[in-house]
């Protein structure tokens, strides 16, 4: 009797990694809603599937993809995803985006301007996590990663809008990183992010093309000066800037090429392999401050207080020191 | 009777604050090894004196002062801070040096190393804060720069060794921040830590004197370049790179006029007001993480079981979100 009252789609966590590990793209992409769920069963499940898949090996590349707003960041990602997959590659897109809940309409949008990839059988595109803050689009996105590899994807492209640090969250889950830019290095890098121009591997200037192509010359010598002046991201290797142009396809294959030197290159230098374990460290740590954080500034007591010992001290009628002390005596007496 | 059991050494609250109010120096030194202390009793007291003191009205500007090692610092501050008392000014030197437990001794030699500004009246030099790590820095160091400007000190240079994250601690607690470089930006930024070069107001490229002059002169060139790539730190300010010879005591007025040129504009657009708004309540929520972190991984199982954990990511065993969920129930179930 009791068989009919179980829920029909409830897949068991084997099926899931057996569907996963065969290449599935539907039981994919429901682990993917799973692991996306913020509902404590799903998480746990998801967690069983996750440690299970971590064991395979595979030799993936994850490349992170960031850009000022018009940069041209879905018509790169259709034209370099479409290379890579007529030369035999599987390709998974992600995108992290911690305003996705504003902007839900914008990203669907992305995947159908990435026509050409929409529709490659080798292609599989998943817009970004909704709900939740930056931390758990961050868990969600690292743990797609996995689950893609695990799936048979070669190649990793994450995509960020460049919206709050969105950089910054996915230069630590990558191992390659590409900032697109437009013409004009001086006005563009202005209302640019602190520290973003020290995070990339490669800077590409897009829309290398017709009027344009003077122009795009000009700005990758500018970002080239600027370049030698800053400390590269990754050790060993000399983070520059090259055009390309998404539309005509040009510059795609040099941009494959570097990536491909790289990888090559950081893999026989071991930085590669020390890289991913330090991502791995350092998320645990991300994670860990980030549940510290939420306990403390989500307590109903210290919302209530808090405003009211930030204006004591703008005010200067309490030390800082004072009042941060207070604050956490009335957390920790509150809550045990 | 018991009057003769009362330490001698023991000031009361209002002897302190009377004491300052009125510039003894002697009286600001005990003072200022009240707030630096562990002890608790220590801090309740310097609370209390910190709290008073934090009404009264004063209009310092607070100069943090970075640079390379060898880059000339010392030097630097000893001439700056003549011509300042020259100037009828009254200044007072600090240090933040989140290492200084180790090179205490470099500290006071460089008290010694400023040689005119340590016989100078109008000036008072403080070593670092020694004992416990960055955060406890910090917090002395903010401390002390209240008593100091309680005493009627015009100007406070906050000098940092470049040692760990010291440059962005003293970014956040001053108004105005140089930093000293050397001949050759190229190669001189390639050493730099990470985002440093969008710190600064100022760039001052020092020694440029005698053989050096034209070198100076050329590396003030480059940076100009590289700054005007990157978003300066300050709304509504440009930083430069200007040279200067602390040893011929050529650039420092200039250096002083551009000082306070930032100063009266920044107050006309309020951003100067901002920003010490801003720095107070960054302080308060820097201290209360800190805090949190600090009971954390602190604690005695955290302690015990944090690496067992991450090897287990780093090998592939347990998922991070798991674990840092397990490490922290561990946590919390052992505490309370």
């Amino acid at each position: 009797m009791t068989k009919y009252f179980r829920k029909k789609n409830e897949i068991a966590v084997n099926d899931y990694i057996e569907g996963i590990v065969k290449g599935d793209r539907v039981i994919l992409a429901q682990a993917i809603t799973l692991v996306e769920s913020n509902a404590k069963r799903h998480f746990e499940k998801g967690q069983q599937i996750i440690e299970a898949l971590l064991q395979r090996e595979n030799s993936s590349i994850r490349i992170g993809i960031t850009g000022v707003p018009g940069a041209g960041k879905s018509t790169f990602i259709d034209a370099f995803g479409t290379y890579l997959c007529d030369n035999g590659y599987r390709i998974a897109v992600l995108a992290v985006d911690p305003s996705s809940e504003v902007s839900k309409g914008s990203i669907m949008g992305d995947k159908t301007r990435m026509e050409r990839l929409a529709k490659n059988p080798r292609a599989f595109i998943r817009p970004s996590p909704s709900g939740g803050n930056l931390g758990g689009v961050n868990r969600k996105t690292r743990e797609t990663i996995i689950l893609c590899e695990a799936a048979g994807f070669d190649v990793i492209l994450v995509e960020t809008m460049g919206v709050g640090q969105g950089e910054f969250v996915v230069r630590n889950m990558v191992d390659f990183f590409i900032l697109l830019v437009l013409t004009g290095a001086g006005d563009e890098l202005q209302t640019m992010k602190k520290g973003i121009m020290e995070l990339p591997d490669l800077v590409v200037v897009n829309k290398a093309d017709g009027d344009n192509l003077s122009k795009a010359k000009k700005a990758m010598h500018e970002y080239n000066t600027l370049l030698h002046f800053l400390k590269p991201y990754t050790d060993g290797w000399t983070t520059k800037a090259v055009t390309a142009s998404a539309i005509k396809d040009s510059g795609i294959e040099n941009i494959w090429k570097l990536v491909y030197q790289f990888v090559e290159q950081t893999k026989l230098s071991q930085v590669f392999e020390k890289r991913r374990k330090d991502q791995q460290r350092d998320w645990l740590h991300q994670f860990l401050k980030q549940e510290l954080y939420q306990s403390f500034y989500h307590h109903p007591i210290v919302r209530e207080k808090l405003s009211h010992y930030e204006n004591a001290i703008i005010n200067g009628n309490k030390s800082v020191a004072a009042s941060a002390l207070e604050l956490l005596d009335l957390f920790r007496n509150d809550k045990y």
